[in-house]
């Protein structure tokens, strides 16, 4: 039998509040349970509704549907959730010869997700996010990054600074931006740090002031009307695929 | 003031039901009541809560925002709706030297639009999608198109017919799968027909049937654990932008 309070403190953690104050946040469904079991994050709680004959960590608490959808955040409960132990804040490891994402106010989720899997993908291992950019521990995120969270080392705080510091010893700070140089044609080392703005409003002035690079993925449609701008997740996914391959 | 018929008629247009009866479909926003004017579709119903001096082809009947959020199927209405007429079905027009975009069960209306969007950025013309594709007028999908909706055309029906009849004339039919060869390093005609499959169970396998050539978005992790899968429309725009870099 789980208490109230104990649906409640697992409902909190869908809030950044919540999430401080425990200290933990919430993976749903078996297969990202069992991703979080494997990648040796401290797993702290399971709820499922029904039997589950896994190898976990800790004892699955048995709930009903009912109780697991109280406590889901999600417009579709998975039937299983476990709660996490977020883990301590670590510095970036800036250094030579890398890549690296750089997200300058990323707010919508699913975009954030679909990067940190992009970044699986190409082996990207550490993205660096200013203060405003999506809370990686919102259950949204969690979900859409499919289990590339537990894999892809993430940084918030002074993106500015780590910028400066990152150009300061050479190296290159590429900004995704509509006056860049066209990515396809131009000469880029294959690794750097990649700066990716906000959804709507780019990046900011003060995150341009650090790029030392502007790339652009050229249109190609001749003139005609097109798109105002490719969504912030396909152009990352086109321009490290781009710096990737140059490394073939 | 608007009858509560009314409403309901604008309502049912977030179901499929609903739009197949009418033949209409709704676009929110400013912006994208713009683009839909512009685009020369048919616009015949314009709501909007607050005075709006917009050059429209009909008046925009003023409602108040509360009507206007009974009307709308978004969690966040966007202060203006539009009626838009559905355009009567063409065939696609399949002939070599075109790059084209195929769609076999792409469920997630977020992804469809993301896909659209980078079809019409990289000059894709046409896409091909199979009957149990996600519909183009639902609403998450106009609204997640931002606009490429109307510049993109897209056919529902025979994809499997239709890519049968591509191979038969020479075009290449390109299958992103698991075991397909490495779009970096193969050497890949610049046009052809790219199919993408479902989010979860990927090409069915009387669509891989029609595939004349897999290819593949390798993933850079040499050897370390990482994702399962690209997003698919991170995928459609790796694809896309290696096959048109070729073209430059």
């Amino acid at each position: 039998m789980v208490s109230k309070a104990e649906i409640a403190l697992v409902r909190s953690l869908g809030d950044k509040k919540g999430r401080r104050e425990h200290g933990l946040f919430v993976v749903e469904g078996r297969k990202l349970v069992e991703e979080a079991v494997a990648s040796g994050w401290a797993v702290e709680k399971i709820y499922a509704a029904g039997a589950d004959t896994g190898n976990y960590p800790v004892q699955a608490a048995l709930v009903s549907p009912a109780t697991l959808e109280r406590m889901s955040r999600l417009k579709s409960p998975q039937g299983m959730l476990a709660l996490v132990r977020i883990p301590a804040a670590t510095p970036p490891r800036i250094a030579p010869g890398k890549l690296m994402l750089a997200l300058g106010g990323i707010r919508d989720p699913g975009n954030l997700g679909t990067i940190v899997r992009i970044a699986d993908w190409f082996g990207v291992g550490e993205i660096l996010c200013s203060a405003d950019t999506a809370d990686r521990f919102n259950p949204k995120v969690v979900q859409s990054t499919m289990g590339s969270l537990f894999r892809v080392e993430m940084h918030y705080g002074e993106l500015d600074q780590w910028l400066a510091e990152a150009s300061g010893i050479g190296i290159p700070v590429y900004g995704a931006m509509l006056e860049g140089e066209n990515i396809y044609t131009s000469s880029l080392e294959p690794s750097g740090i990649i700066v990716l703005g906000n959804e709507g409003s780019g990046i900011s002035p003060a995150t341009a002031a650090r790029i030392t690079r502007r790339i652009y993925v050229p249109p190609f449609t001749a003139g005609r009307p097109r798109a105002e701008s490719l969504n912030v997740a396909a152009a990352a996914a086109v321009i490290v695929s781009e710096l990737r391959r140059r490394t073939v």
